[in-house]
Order: C-alpha cells, then structure tokens, then sequence
C-alpha cells in the first residue's frame, strides 16, 4: 500500500478495500457520535464521508463503530495464558493494542522471556507495545529469575517496538537519588516513562515526578488520584482482578481532567477475561457508575494513545490505523465485529484468526528444593503475631497484630478466625529460601 | 545541575535556586487555581507545595502564576524585526516559546537564512522551535530566492532544533499525490506534520489528512473549523495582523474540543506587537468575549505543547521547564514578572535581558531591475476588470469584475472608488518580472 494510493482512495478516485456503510461514529477526537461511511485501505483508514466504491462493503445500518480498545497497562503474564491464547482472549473483547510491561516473564527469563513476547507479537492481531520493564527485580528484598541493569534497559529501550521505560516500581530509589535507577531514567530520555507509586504524596512525589515520570496506576483513593492529577501525572484507573479502583477514582474524572484519564487492567487473570471480558469491562463498569459512554470510550482509546504518544490510533480519522470495533449497544458495550488493520478479526465474541502455534519453549523455569516440611513451621514463641489482612479489591494490604492458635507448640491456620498460613517458595534457584507469615481475608475454608 | 540535586531540592533536602512563595498558580493539567510555592532549581521546576530553603524568595502574596505562553504558529519574519528585536517585543508579553515555520526567510535566502536564524536563537531568552519549511516557494506560481526540495527538507529535519514539517501550503500537492510532495511528509514520518488548507473540505480534505497531516490554522468559519475538528485535526485559531478568527471559530471551543484548540498568530507585524501584544493579546481577546481565563491560558500553553510533543512545557509541574509568568490580574491577562529558565528576563513590560548584537547580515537582498515606469501600465481594452476585493481581517480575498476609471488609455487609480493599484515586483533575482492588477479596500487616499 502506499500513500498515494491511500490519498486516492480517500479521493473517491479508486475503491477502498473495505467500506463500511452507514456507521455511527464513536467520535474520539470531538466527543461525539455521526453518522457517515468510513473507506478503509490496507491497514489504514483513508477517509470518513459518503463513500460508493469498494471491494468489499458492510453495510453497519446505523450499528456504532469506534476506534479499537487500548489496554493502556498491563503485564500480560497475569492471564496467565501463553501470548497467543491471550490474543484469543482479548481480542474479541476489541482489545487491538496492549501496552505491557514484561516484568514478569523478565523477572523469571529475563531477555529470553521478553524476546519470546516481542518477536510471537508480530503474528497476532493485535499490537501489543511494549515496556521496558525498569524493576527486576521488583524490589532488592526478592530473589528473581534475572536481574535487568540500567545498560540493559538502555539496550531493551533501542528496541523499535518499546515504547517508554515500564512502571518504575522502585520509587524509593527514585526519591533517593539511587544512581542506577538514574542512570534507567536518564537512558529513557524523550520516551515515555510509567510511575507506580502508591501513596506517595507531597514532597516525596514531587521528587518522583521532577524525574520525569508521567504516570500512575496505583492511586486507591480519590485524594491520592488528585495530588496526582495536579502535579501532572496521567491517572490510570485500574481494574484488574484483585485492584480495582474504579469507584474511588470515577469521581476525579471531569470535564476538566477526563483527557488525563484512562483505563488499565494492570492484572487481570484469564478467568476474569473470559468471564468478564478485559478493558472492555472497565469500560461497560464506568457507564453503569454513570460515564457518559461516548466519554468511555474516549478513555480507552484515543486518551491511552495520546499518552503512549500512539499518533495513529484511538481515533478514526483520515491516516489513522484500521483497528475497529462495531457496537450494538452502546450502553452496554456490546460488541460485535472486531477490525484489526482493516480485517475482520473477530464476530460476536469468537476469534475469526488462526493463531500460531503454542510451543512449548520456557517451560520448566519452577526450581524448588524439597522437602520443605519444616521449615513451613512458625515456632509459637510470642503472644500475637503480625497478620497481613487483605483489603477485598485491592492489592494493598494491612497489617493486624493478632492471637494465633496455636498446636504442638507451632503457629497453625485458625479456619475459624480466617487466619491462614501464607507461604513464599523461591523457585527460581532452588536456593530453598521460604518466607512463612499469615494472612486473613482470603477466607478459605480447606486446602487443595 | 543533575537530576540527582533536582530531586533533592524536591525534597526539600537542598535550597531551591529561585522559590516563588505564596502563587495562586494556573493549574494547566486540570484547569483550576490553586495556591502553593513553586520551587525552581536550574532551569527546572523542582516541586510545588510547601517550601522553605532557596538562595532567592519572591513572595507573590496571592499573585497568579502561569506557564510560559506558547505562541503555536507563527513566521517571525512577519514582525519585520529582527529575531533578537523580536524577543524584546514578544518575552515582555510572555511568549517564552515559540513555534516559527521560517519560510519567508527561507524564501528570500534559503538554508543561509534558517541557519541564521537558528544560530541567533540560541541566545535569546525565549525557545524558538522550529518547523522545517515545507513549500519554498509557496506555490510554483511564484519567483523565490531560493528552492528548498524533498531531500534539503530531510536534512532540515535531522537538525535537533526542527520539530517538524511546517505548514503543507502545497495542499493541491498533497490531494494529487505530487511525488516531490509525497517524500517531504515521508521525510517527517514521526513528527508533526503541519497543515494548512484554506476551505478544504469533504473527500478533498480527507485526502490531505490520510497523509498524517494533523493540524490547521486556516479555517475562517465555524463549519471549516468543525469538520476539520471532526477529522482529528488540531484547530489552531489564529489572530494576526491581517487574519483574525478567533470571533469565528471561539464557539467552537467546548468542553469536548478545547483539547485540541490553541492559539497562534501566524504573522503579527511589529505595530501590532507593540501596540497589543502577541500571543498574550489573543489570550486577552479571547478572555473579553467570554471564554473562562483559565481555559484561554491553557489553549495558549499546554495544548499547543500537547500537540507539538513539547512534554515539558506549558505546566507548572515537577520535572517542567520553568519558563513561568505572574499576572496580577488574571481576566485582563495583565503581566508582571516574566521567567524564562528560571531567570527574570522581563518586569512590567521591560525586556531584563541584553540583546545580543543586531548583524548587518543577510541584507541587500532586494534585487530589482529598473526602470519600472512602462511595466505599470494598464492598458485599457475591457469594459469591465478583475478586481481583488479585501475582506476586512482576513487573508482571503474575493474576486469582483468593476468598470475602471481610464485616462489616456490606461486603467487609473480610482481614489473615490477606492480601486487602487496593487504591482508584485519580483526582487529575488531582478528579472523585470512585474504583476500588476487592482485592490479594493485598502481605502489609501493618497501615495507615499
């Protein structure tokens, strides 16, 4: 395809190689929805009028058609599905472009890990955009799979399809001045560079931002979201399977601030996808809590793309690219037919496209020293013990000091109380390190 | 300065070089007022808040504190200064950046006049950002001094000061897909395209934009700007000397659009600068016929660096350039103080800053081939001749067939009438090469 041929497409002068016919337009850029034709060539859309000639034309009798969804962050590890099964989840959903940080898979296969993604990427119908995952590990208290320095970030960074440098997780070593998260950042100059910091609040997140970080995805509370907002940050709001901060941030969202806004998952397991669906979901939550849908999708879409600094996506518009969605129900969100770059992808919530083959690489990365029967103990030596309780949809927790039960003289999980025995296994090294504490709120009443 | 001290004085560690205590400052990311200190370290705005330690204190006792304003389109050569009497008129005013395509420079003397330009812009106390001129000559109807082709444009573009491709006059090229055309915008791929298409419109204009062309600052009626808006392109609402749309096109600024709206003046002579001010004047203007201060300010900041992909500008947000100014009173945009990285370089209207000295270079560049005297006449043979009519605060120009006034066979000035003689002469090259016709609505009584 080339522009040439795209202008005279656009022109009327040859046939377009899809027309859809008779679309309301989810109007990104303005807000609005109209009615018109919109005349697709190769991947790109080429013009939005009254349009005739076409190789192939739907007519869409008035059915909306908006820009396809942007997942504007997530680690597509959390689906727990291989890249391609995850494709056959989300797309469907109109998910056409995914911004990922690979931190997990990175945190366990390093580069390997991150190459297997990036380069299984190219043959899914979806553009999945990646970050440089500036955190592995996450934190010097972990023993990882892999560690990534500030030269191999710079390395990862030159990469063509890495976008910005991922969530910077380590925001005490921003704060403090640490020279190797420094010298990350400074390796990310002119890109885009994703903040995690949750609860940090005045002088501290002045000190993170004056770095250049642009964004967060772990505001919980409405103050929180609007210190951020103030300062200049980009305000994810995230719904992913365990942290959802829809409700609390929903508020922030104005016709002041709303540009500023859009939505991420984060972490969202496959069985939530398929039940619930991906950011499609979080779109459908915010017009049931009252977003004006047009506004909704706005902030899956084009909002995403202008902070991803994505030109050619989010809206559909002359020269953009031909990710669609058509939508019976707006209200709802209910989809129907998916356009990757011009092609039908995907209709009525099943995947149209072959994916490629699950291979069995990476596999086997689980190394854990057996046995580990005793040192799963905790000695009952004091009168409380400190608790982690789980805070129900979200991902911060708080800590309890309380009473345990005790038997035979060691720490045992109280069903009753709904105290139970959290245990971390390190299993990348099968260096047998286990960390044993407990927790309540998960509310599990017997074991596997 | 390194990034580690900018943290610090975030923190509040170390003393801020400049703190700018008790600001009520215009909040660009959310558009609202808001009080608190801004500290400045270097060039930088290091953190807003409560702070204390700094080598300099200005208290602004409840004054208004903006980003720097944005001047999003402009050729400074239409000041008729030079560039360094150019800032003197413009920093005063505010303008501490701006966007300038130099084409008429360009036009007169090629890549000689853009590197002289660029040079000088170094030392001057306002970032000149610079698109690389698209059309020299602006049509080939015309006689220039210089050609500047598809490969000059892509060497144009490597240097790190060029953030685009100005304004694509050649909008005919664009539509008929002109080879030469075509490789200048394949020479931008990645960076902002500018447009500019007077009454383009339908298939026409979807042509142009399916090239990645995403802005325009010519539209002159509601119904222009809004298609243009509906097709995602960046309305750029100009006020020059003699083009003046903000009364046509401010409605168009809602709440769903402002986004994606800002201020430019694209020729300002210097009268005009003096007399009323650059980019602050349209800011004025606007505020006067209705639109909300805080909203103007933000279409003449951070939206013009949305678009132009300046991340650091118009906002007073950590990390920020600090080019910053006070107002005292914030609906008549009345100026005091004037930051530009940090420094004071203008107070109440009073450039603070030393020119660097005005070169006699690049003079004499008017060349014409005397005598003229015969090559001015018309003859008179028709009853009836073409004549351009002026529509008072435009550039656009409507054609009118008037009977003339004729002495000794010759068409004549017609003073009553106000039919005046308008004559081109072509001065590049003195080739002799003369155009003359007839202008009404200059309203001249007599020669100078």
């Amino acid at each position: 395809m080339s522009l040439k041929e795209l202008i005279s497409v656009a022109r009327g002068e040859i046939p377009a190689d899809l027309l859809l016919k008779n679309a309301r337009i989810v109007n990104t850029f303005i807000g609005e929805i109209e009615q018109a034709d919109v005349a697709i060539y190769g991947d790109r859309i080429a013009g939005i009028g009254d349009y005739v000639k076409a190789k192939e034309i739907i007519d869409l009798q008035g059915g909306f058609l908006a820009p396809g969804l942007i997942n504007g962050h997530t680690h597509i590890e959390s689906s727990m599905l291989h890249p391609a099964r995850y494709a056959q989840a989300v797309v469907p959903r109109g998910t056409l472009a995914v911004v990922t940080d690979l931190h997990e898979i990175a945190n366990v296969c390093g580069f390997e890990g991150i190459k297997f993604v990036t380069d299984l990427a190219r043959k899914l119908p979806l553009d999945m955009l990646f970050m440089a995952p500036s955190c592995v590990p996450a934190t010097h208290l972990e023993t990882s799979g892999a560690q990534i320095s500030s030269k191999e970030v710079k390395k990862i960074l030159a990469h063509p399809k890495i976008i910005g440098l991922g969530e910077m997780m380590n925001f005490p070593g921003v704060v403090s001045g640490d020279e190797e998260v420094l010298q990350k950042i400074g390796a990310s100059k002119g890109k885009v560079i994703d903040g995690h910091a949750p609860g940090l609040a005045g002088k501290e997140l002045n000190a993170y931002l004056s770095a250049g970080i642009r964004s967060d995805h772990e505001s919980t509370t409405l103050e929180e979201g609007k210190e951020k907002l103030r300062l200049g940050m980009y305000l994810m709001i995230r719904e992913g399977s365990s942290e959802k901060n829809l409700d609390a941030l929903l508020p922030l969202v104005t016709d002041n601030t709303y540009k500023r806004c859009f939505f991420v998952v984060d972490d969202r397991n496959c069985s939530d996808l398929l039940r619930e669906g991906d950011i499609d979901a979080v779109v459908r939550k915010a017009i049931d809590r009252g977003l004006e849908p047009v506004r909704a999708i706005q902030m899956a879409t084009i909002n995403a793309a202008e902070y991803y600094r994505l030109y050619d996506r989010g809206g559909i518009g002359p020269g953009y690219i031909a990710n669609l969605i058509t939508i019976t129900d707006l209200a709802k969100l209910e989809l129907d037919m998916v356009f990757y770059q011009g092609k039908l992808v995907a209709r009525e919530g099943k995947p149209l496209f072959t994916l490629p083959p699950v291979t069995l690489e990476l596999r086997d990365t689980v190394r854990i020293k057996p046995p580990m029967g005793k040192s799963l103990r905790i000695a009952a030596v004091d009168k409380t013990y400190p608790v982690i309780e789980i805070v129900p949809g979200q991902i911060i927790t708080k800590k309890a000091m309380e009473k345990v039960k005790v038997v035979d003289g060691a720490v045992t999980p109280d069903v009753e109380r709904d105290i139970l025995k959290l245990v971390v296994v390190e299993r990348h090294r099968a260096s047998g390190n286990i960390g044993v504490g407990l927790v309540k709120g998960f509310g599990l009443k017997k074991g596997a």
